[in-house]
């Protein structure tokens, strides 16, 4: 797996209790899972969160703390795909959340399942270098 | 099951396609759920999302809908609460998503495990009138 | 009076003496208000705040209290309805602002007031039980 | 009256129907007269809104439009001070919300109202020029 | 150079050091440049930020500061204008960054440069007393 | 140049014209420099943007776009570090914006320039796999 967006952990982003708010966690990890898919599919598609298998929260993350996003294809249907992610410390690697499965609907215009092309196994169009 | 906080869906929570965006959506149901938690065990506390059971997308809202957020308790451990949540569209009650065990757990103030003293079955403390 | 959507004072919401912003708090019962509103009249409608009556702060929140917001029609004309709002401390019942009278007016297309057909007096479509 | 701040109305300030959301331009108006009011009693100040007399909202505001709010002071009293305040487009003049009376109040330490020591009449201390 | 907008630092608006977050600061001047521009020119310009001048950070400002922007014209071409801007503590008159050259195109609709037709000296359009 | 972050163009990000507010996108820019560095200096550095040459805005984002950003250090000071930026659409590959220098100052707990201890050349601490 291959860590991309990062995210520095800043006041906005906290609950109450000073550490980082689990539902602005769970935004950046959907968010980060739709960008990885959108760059194997390509742009302009039409995706849809589906489905996340369970949640467990490992430890949590604080005021200054860096973060990193990991996700992977595990598996393709004809319509869908699944995909594996991990937010982490930047520094200390030590796991903040990981999901087992995220899967993504492909749609056409009309909002129904249509077949989204992908090859099986894909190369990784997510890495970038200049 | 009662709901209680509602969310207007404006411009700023859509993703590209024009549909809520996802990562919104968990963010306000782990919000609404920990509003549920402390006002049953008292301002004050100091609570961490630990675990959430799988995720069914099943519907989607849109730009000008306003969607419930229903929370109720379904067991409780020594040092932990389990919680039943769903949105759905307030007008026409379509089930947005549904989780069925998100898990909070009570910390002390050096941030391990404690007793919550929730007695059990629970009197709804969330309701309210004037 | 009942009260729905609460809200839990996060770091983000507070002005730079630590109490909830005045400003934020005005943002919140403007949209509960709409959304009472448009639980009664029906999903699609273009409804605008037209009136606000003298609002008394009588107390504030702070970071990570648990408020809610309790909405009430109090009278209806044939293009536009009135409510009476207020926000309060969930656990202490403390007031945190009232507002009398909040007239909100029902345009059509064309952005001119047009009726809303509300019968008086109204049942409460607010509420919510599954 | 002098106007001073002023906004560009982007994507994320509209309400579902397209306008300025009300709630945001309440946010607007309540920091610029705090602003204003610190610009006359000097920084380190703890000031709370106490009070807005009633709000006539006059017009709206689109996409891409320039607004401008304008602040003076009307009142003050030994512990508190009383301002007016005027929203309008940028461009074409017109009034958008005016509200004649917004009270804060001066607070020490401990949050007792406590003395501003303002000279009446004030000199405009929010006036800028390099 | 005269100063209209300000900002009061709130929370939302620091770093994790509690300081202003630099970008933060560098979206207000953005938003202000095109603001004064837009009240040179006239509504409903497609104005696209093109080219900013080095940007030294001269100061930083923190919680509950008011900071105020200014910004002036200092050239003029056929679809661009120039200005320069200064971000400074509204109290202390202690200047946080200042910015040469920020040049703005006029696009048409098919998003070219266009002419913008503004006379030059220009008289300041951005002043508005009531 | 490698590149980490993605960021996905959403209605929040967009000006009144729909392309990406070049305001955020100088924030977004700022955030990932500074996480780059601390990610090569190790956490609980306070550091300050000193300081950004020139900024060209090549081309613009769209709602939707998948954009990427891309740091690199460049030059090591005593106490600062000089970083070059470029953000680009992570498709296409065009370039967005680039900035060829952004200085960084470590600052001690007094707020003092203090010796950073980087080590020239540096190994690249802000590449992750798993």
């Amino acid at each position: 797996m291959k860590f991309y967006s990062r995210k520095w952990v800043k006041p906005e982003d906290l609950n109450p209790n000073g550490s980082l708010f689990g539902g602005q966690l769970l935004s950046w990890i959907d968010e980060e899972s739709v960008i990885f898919t959108i760059c194997q599919l390509g742009q302009g598609r039409h995706l849809v969160t589906k489905f996340m298998s369970e949640i467990n929260f490992v430890s949590s993350a604080r005021l200054g703390d860096v973060i990193e996003m990991g996700v992977e294809f595990t598996a393709s249907g004809r319509t869908s795909v699944t995909l594996r992610a991990e937010v982490r410390n930047k520094i200390t690697k030590q796991t903040i959340i990981s999901i087992d499965r995220i899967v993504f609907v492909n749609l056409d215009e009309e909002g129904r399942p249509a077949p989204h092309g992908l090859q099986w196994p894909v190369n990784d169009a997510n890495d970038s270098k200049d």
